[in-house]
């Protein structure tokens, strides 16, 4: 008898027929003889119908009232999903996130987990209960309720895990598990059956959106057992943990893209002492993050740089530039958009020489120019222009050994909250 | 300054361009100097949308889960409110009824109020803010969430009044006030001023729909005062206090009228001791409220009774009378429907003589027969043929100079929750 978190996104959930599939698929493991714990997200759009609804009201709302306000939907959700759950003859439990003991920091929107007491939760399982956990959200020391902020469920999930020690955490979604790179460019893409946190933790922050990154990130820091599988088959899935064997012969584990992506070049930047602090001092006070950044040789005093921003925050980035104009001079700032960043991932990366050399080859094999590269032991990424994408990724694939035979399994839309 | 109570029902606010105008009337009285605390119910038809979704799950949802359930639609109202004040440039804070202190029975669906604890409501007054607390709903001493049943967001209202002793509770509704009688079937009914707690009380009971009786007792116990008033117009209202006093020689204050009544005759029954307890206690076992009770004399060892219930428990009320028939044998049972139940109720009666005897009188003279009739110190209900009911209510309300020169505001259909 294991003890199993069940999480599933709101698109699992989109309608009352597919809850009920839900909930059978909740019950088949309760009748392994697993004790469950399953959290969920709200049903399909509520939460875009909530905000909807608050910006008639107020286009500028208190955070404070917004997450009082999103809150309702997983709470609508867990109500459901436990009638469902009773509907087939077995005894569930809701819970909103401060029932199930969830603490968060005192900030609203995008809280993190401060602790967890899960008293209510065993009791609720040693009385024999599904228990079902309002994903997304937590309360405070002082009562006040929070929500976690995108892929706020996966965190949720992950963290129940951890404080209950569960034996597996298991994230429901479209798609079949993670796979080598995005199913829908790359037909002959590879289903993982592994993968190590830190190769999901790239792939996650690099575009692939089955995972939210500050899921994954907890799962590594509590050694958490992370399955990712499909909500609509009974596949295996993807087991994420600690230390992934590699497969025979291959190296990089996922190719991922990401084409939010803008470049900002400040050329003939005077090179003094400090300067590249003050610039993305500015950068990170004004709450751009800032990726990769590149910075060319020193000619005649001056230096140039270049790095990327998400496209939303290029405009905010350049005006934050030239508002320090007087403190960091420079004589020419330009960007650029309609970019990808095209990144392999592998644990393994570290003791294969060449591997990078392997994808720069491939990429210009394609007639595409690389405009910026970023290493790291288990990644490379390179940034290019966004056409021809779909080729480019294809033949990374090819060249790292990643295709199969067999067609991927490709669901609908992704939901990561 | 006072410390006001305002309570907006689900129609007051049913769309987000209504919840600003109850925005602005709140921030018109916290502009006049006073602390205020607002109460209110789900938008519209929230609570009807969740339970349809319900049902679409599971035709019979555990209670404890409906009332996770349902209390979203509170809890959305609060917040979309709060914004809406924020909007004004007001300070706000929304609470779930758990945050807000309210402590009921662990009962789920119709709890009742067992404690409040408002130190949160006054830090948070103490701290300049408009505080609004979701109606209809509480948390038990172990963490559950409840609802109060019908009339609840009216009970979390006053409680919440007598909790922080508040000057005054306001509930708004879509009517100007309490009337003489309903101002649909009687033009020339007249808004009262003033009504003591048992009128408004028999009042309630008897099908005024304005207010619920469970929140006037409630208003009794704690002596709470009570304003109804309009939240479209700036009417004064009608203020429900201890004792009120009579208007120059007006002895009754309100005529009301109950169509959701059927009578049951049980012809010949055997009159031994205790048949009237078998009787009546069988009913009571099986959840059946009787209302008038009314015994024929004894002759050749047998009696008739005869009793009103609701309509909707009539069928069941016969089913239980025949099932016990071997411990209460009778001769007939027989029952009736089209009826109505028409009373007038006036604390003054009791002390004027004659004021029964001029309502047998009005309603002889509209050729209509009374079939029952139960009296009390403050009220006397006949129940008659349900048509022509206009007509008997229009001639008491003459009988007893309540009739005004001044056509009343009607409202559109009135919200209890």
């Amino acid at each position: 008898m294991s003890l199993i978190v069940m999480k599933f996104g709101g698109s699992s959930v989109g309608t009352t027929e597919r809850m009920g599939r839900v909930a059978q698929r909740i019950v088949d493991q309760k009748l392994q003889g697993h004790r469950v714990v399953v959290v969920v997200s709200a049903m399909g759009d509520t939460t875009d119908d909530l905000i909807d609804k608050s910006k008639e009201i107020n286009d500028n709302p208190p955070a404070r009232e917004m997450d009082m306000l999103l809150t309702t939907g997983e709470q609508i959700s867990v109500a459901l999903l436990s009638m469902a759950i009773h509907k087939l003859g077995h005894n569930a439990k809701s819970y909103t996130g401060w029932q199930a003991g969830i603490v968060t920091e005192a900030v609203h929107a995008k809280a993190r987990i401060s602790d967890i007491s899960p008293d209510r939760i065993f009791k609720a399982l040693d009385d024999s209960q599904i228990v079902i956990v309002a994903g997304f959200q937590g309360m405070t020391e002082d009562g006040e309720i929070t929500t976690l902020g995108r892929g706020g469920s996966d965190t949720t999930a992950v963290a129940l895990a951890a404080a209950i020690k569960a034996d597996v955490c298991e994230i429901y979604t479209d798609v079949d598990g993670i796979y080598s790179t995005d199913p829908r460019v790359v037909k002959c893409a590879r289903k993982l059956d592994v993968i190590s946190y830190d190769e999901m933790l790239e792939l996650a922050h690099l575009g692939a959106a089955v995972l939210h990154p500050r899921a994954v990130e907890y799962a590594k820091n509590y050694n958490v057992n992370l399955v990712v599988r499909s909500s609509f088959s009974q596949n295996p899935g993807t087991l994420v943990k600690e230390e992934a064997e590699m497969e025979q012969g291959i190296v990089v584990r996922g190719i991922a893209f990401d084409k939010n992506v803008a470049r900002i070049s400040v050329l003939g930047v005077v090179d003094v002492p400090g300067v590249l602090a003050s610039m993305f001092g500015a950068l990170a006070a004004e709450g751009i993050d800032v990726d990769i950044i590149v910075q060319s040789g020193v000619s005649n005093g001056t230096a140039d740089f270049s790095f990327t921003v998400a496209l939303s925050d290029r405009a905010n980035a350049i005006r934050v530039i030239e508002s320090i104009k007087s403190k960091v001079p420079f004589s020419e700032l330009t960007y650029e958009e309609n970019l990808v960043k095209v990144s392999i991932v592998g644990a393994g990366m570290v003791s294969n020489p060449g591997v990078a050399a392997t994808m720069f080859d491939a990429i210009s094999k394609q007639g595409v120019s690389i405009k910026m590269v970023s290493t790291s032991e288990i990644k490379c990424s390179c940034v290019i222009a966004a056409e021809p994408l779909q080729d480019v990724v294809r033949a990374l694939h090819t060249a790292y050994g990643l295709d199969t035979e067999v067609a991927a399994f490709v669901g609908g839309p992704q939901d990561r909250r």
